[in-house]
């Protein structure tokens, strides 16, 4: 298997190499060989190349089993010409990446250290489809001296596919998707309704649909959590609502995203990012790309059991206290690797 | 003093009865005439005039002192030629309420019913400046049988007249502004950031200034609330964000929000919705609607102590557990009301 490693900027680098550990045991332990090849992106890539997203790191993606990525950005790079985050945008336009998952468990051993109440958390089952390829991400901008502007622009088969993604992922959950827009106030909102419940009547009639304003789902997201199951919604929407949740476990720093399109590699990587402030200082936390492995060992290589075994070895290591500094814990980047690993041997 | 009402849908019209009697005996009791004159907007208006701002309602409220608004929008409306929201969306534009202000303080005597921990969310006092005739609500959309778009759009006077209302609102305050913007993704927001960050150099030079994302943003008014002091955002941002918050203090239904132009009348309504599922049954909260109204004493006609007085009792009110269902108290609307005209009395 051909896994191409895009550590990127801040963190990125610490993190990924954790999680590149981690797939190397899994790999000699079920008698895999994962051939890893690094590539550039975001600020790393502006500085050594002058371009976000290089030729040869768009070539080395698009034509490997699975990509998995660190983070991009940093003050650093802030008022240069070029952008990291640039970078991410362009990649995954060019594999075609157009459904983001990112679930979110809240297990009990990490219902206390969540801003909510206890009460309202634990069991917390949920995960946010993000459209990842469309909306005011990749429409039209202009810009003069005294005004600019951004499209947000959607087609009927850009919100079709991700809606079947939803709905199919929603039937082997438990069966309810939410699905969040600004319909009173936007055109493409009021046309992803429209696709969404056309969908819902014509092909998966089964699964209970509702959908809600995404200002009012800001708010019910803190409310009642546990209530919902796929989240489906446009891509800023997603982006926003899918951070304010990745605080409900506890710390943004456990939680995977795959992107994934309709054939071809998937992109996993951590929601949190680059987190200049404590990069380099063996201070992030490893799990939550670590976990973005074992997705991608789940959905790009159909590989289940290795999946399933990374999951494992990271709760029996959370239940064990066995956490980094934004968990309360004593452990760096390497030593929360390295439990991990020992949890899997 | 000529104050319009335009009581609206669902629950609009008992929370701005409520309001309009708390307003009457703050009239007796400190010797101002108030008059009143009620109109319609959004759905109620589409009923009777087939238009969800008729013109004698734009008239009257570009004429008045103040505009006290209970809510727009429902089921019933779905789907039809108009939407009742284009009402408000056009009254906000006509009366050039560029500023919208929500407050938001979470008391002792609030702060368990939050569903953030007590340790987190006691405390919090902050403002949201939500820029409120711009950006994507205001924009061309488009649409064909297979897409839609909408243009979301910013000029450099739109962004210099708010970011000056928060930062001279902050000079009251205890003199913090964070500017949450997508500057890593929408050209609107490296405006946005180019000119709130001038302005501050310029004119405001002795407030913190921070910038923030808005995805990180959504985040961090959960972790860390205390922390913020002003809010300073673009419309549909504003919109998500000043949602989300909304339950910090345990109920939408306690919150008001003031519209604001260069002069001529405010606008003033709760922050909750029609809430169609509870209307006409006794079992909305007034508070956010009488909160309301203070703020339009205070802004619009520059009354103080009367704002105080309502502002006063409404706290003595909650202290008291004198609350309605969505508190976990026993009163309906019309005995809440009581209570807080018993409490100015
Ligand atoms: C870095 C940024 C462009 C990106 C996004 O907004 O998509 C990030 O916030 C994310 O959610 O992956
Ligand atoms: C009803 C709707 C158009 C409105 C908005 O989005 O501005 C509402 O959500 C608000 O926040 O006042």
């Amino acid at each position: 298997y051909n896994i191409v490693l895009l550590p990127g900027d801040g963190v990125g680098p610490e993190v990924t190499r954790a999680a590149r550990d981690v797939l190397a045991v899994i790999g000699d332990f079920y008698g895999h060989s994962f051939n890893f090849s690094e590539h550039l992106i975001g600020g790393a890539a502006i500085d050594e190349t002058g371009e976000p997203l290089p030729e040869a790191t768009r070539a080395a993606c698009v034509a490997a089993d699975a990509v998995l990525l660190g983070a991009v950005g940093g003050p650093k790079w802030d008022g240069g010409k070029r952008r990291p985050e640039e970078g991410l945008l362009a990649i995954r336009k060019a594999m075609g990446l157009f459904a983001n998952l990112r679930p979110l468990q809240v297990s009990p051993v990490m219902a206390h250290r969540s801003p909510l109440k206890k009460e309202i958390v634990e069991g917390v089952d949920l995960i946010v489809f993000r459209e990842l390829t469309g909306g005011v991400y990749f429409g039209e901008k202009t810009r003069t001296a005294d005004r600019a502007t951004d499209l947000c622009e959607y087609t009927v088969p850009e919100i079709e596919r991700v809606t079947r993604a939803a709905f199919q992922t929603a039937r082997q959950r438990r069966g309810k998707v939410t699905s969040v827009d600004k319909a009173n106030v936007m055109e493409t909102s009021r046309l992803w309704r429209e696709v969404v419940t056309r969908i819902h009547a014509e092909e998966f009639p089964e699964i209970a649909l509702e959908h809600a304003l995404v200002d009012s789902m800001a708010m019910h997201l803190i409310r009642k959590p546990r209530e919902y199951d796929v989240i489906l919604t446009e891509n800023m929407f997603g982006d926003i609502l899918s951070d304010e949740i990745s605080v409900l476990g506890g710390s943004i720093g456990l939680l995977p995203s795959a992107s994934l399109g309709t054939e071809g590699p998937g992109l996993f990587e951590p929601i949190h990012g680059s987190a200049p402030d404590i990069a380099g200082q063996d201070l992030a936390n490893p799990v939550g790309t670590i976990l973005s492995a074992a997705l991608l060992l789940r959905h790009s290589l159909k590989l289940e059991d290795e999946a399933d075994s990374i999951e494992a070895a990271v709760a029996a290591v959370l239940a064990a206290g066995a956490v980094t500094a934004d968990l309360g814990g004593a452990l760096g980047t390497r030593a929360a690797t390295e439990a991990v690993i020992d949890a899997i041997r």
